[in-house]
């Protein structure tokens, strides 16, 4: 099993996150992770998809959405060519004893606490997968309450093969 | 047109986001931004929808998800009892002379510089909607050569309503 993320250029349309959805799920890929935003141009929105399966699978699922009739470009982020980051919410309950020590592990990570109140508090984080999990498996002492991932997104490095979008 | 936060929790099932999606598209409802990751307990997933539309079609996007058989929990995030937070990463094409301004743009908002290559920098910027499109119109004078944006998650504040997930 491999896991393979790919950066989609699509027609900023309503139905499109349905039909890459759809053409996923109908034939029981699996997509681990999926992001989705307008791009600097409005007609156009950069779709992140992280899935996984053996090479076989992997080279359909790129075959299938390229005959998407709303897919413009699809280009796979390998790790050496590309940067790609995630950012969670995690609202941890500690009282006013264990507060300073969910801070302290917050700071470790550069974290941010955005919410305080007097049983819980809300950190954020953003980082690359690897920094992500690192940071929740040492909070997992503690009682984490809700947890919010936005999926992972990213983009190539360097200018080589920009396509202005 | 209103816009509406929604916080959902999910079965963590390969297809729940193409059965989200597809009661968006069936219907044409607009949908904002989408964001899904799983949460503390893999068997579930959150998932953060803005969507915008008057206030009968908003009461018949939440009645409708309601229904929808891998949909646990419904939150509607309000400006005054919750958080949001967008990530986004964007290329911009400069060459050395220009590169100091484009750093200068980035720290003004504490955004990262997370790739620099002889023409380009990638710059990270993770904050509330209104900081990302103040960043946003800043760089317009600067080519912007990809944008990659995660759509908007978010928590409720505070520990009253939680539900350990």
């Amino acid at each position: 099993m491999e896991q393979r993320v790919l950066s989609i250029l699509v027609d900023n349309t309503s139905g499109v996150l349905s039909r890459v959805a759809g053409l996923f799920s109908r034939r029981a890929y699996n997509i681990d992770s999926l992001t989705v935003g307008v791009t600097a141009d409005p007609k156009y929105s950069r779709m992140t998809v992280v899935c996984s399966g053996d090479e076989l699978i992997l080279q359909q699922i790129t075959n299938q959405l390229a005959k998407l009739v709303d897919v413009r470009d699809i280009k796979v982020l390998t790790p050496g060519n590309c940067v790609t980051r995630e950012l969670i919410l995690v609202k941890v309950l500690c009282d006013e004893e264990r507060r300073a020590n969910v801070i302290s592990v917050a700071n470790i990570f550069r974290a941010k606490i955005i919410d305080v109140a007097k049983e819980s508090m809300i950190i954020e984080l953003t980082g690359e997968i690897n920094k992500i999990e690192a940071f929740l498996e040492l909070l997992e002492g503690y009682e984490i309450a809700e947890l919010a991932r936005t999926g992972i997104t990213g983009l190539s490095r360097g200018s080589h093969d920009v396509r202005y979008l």
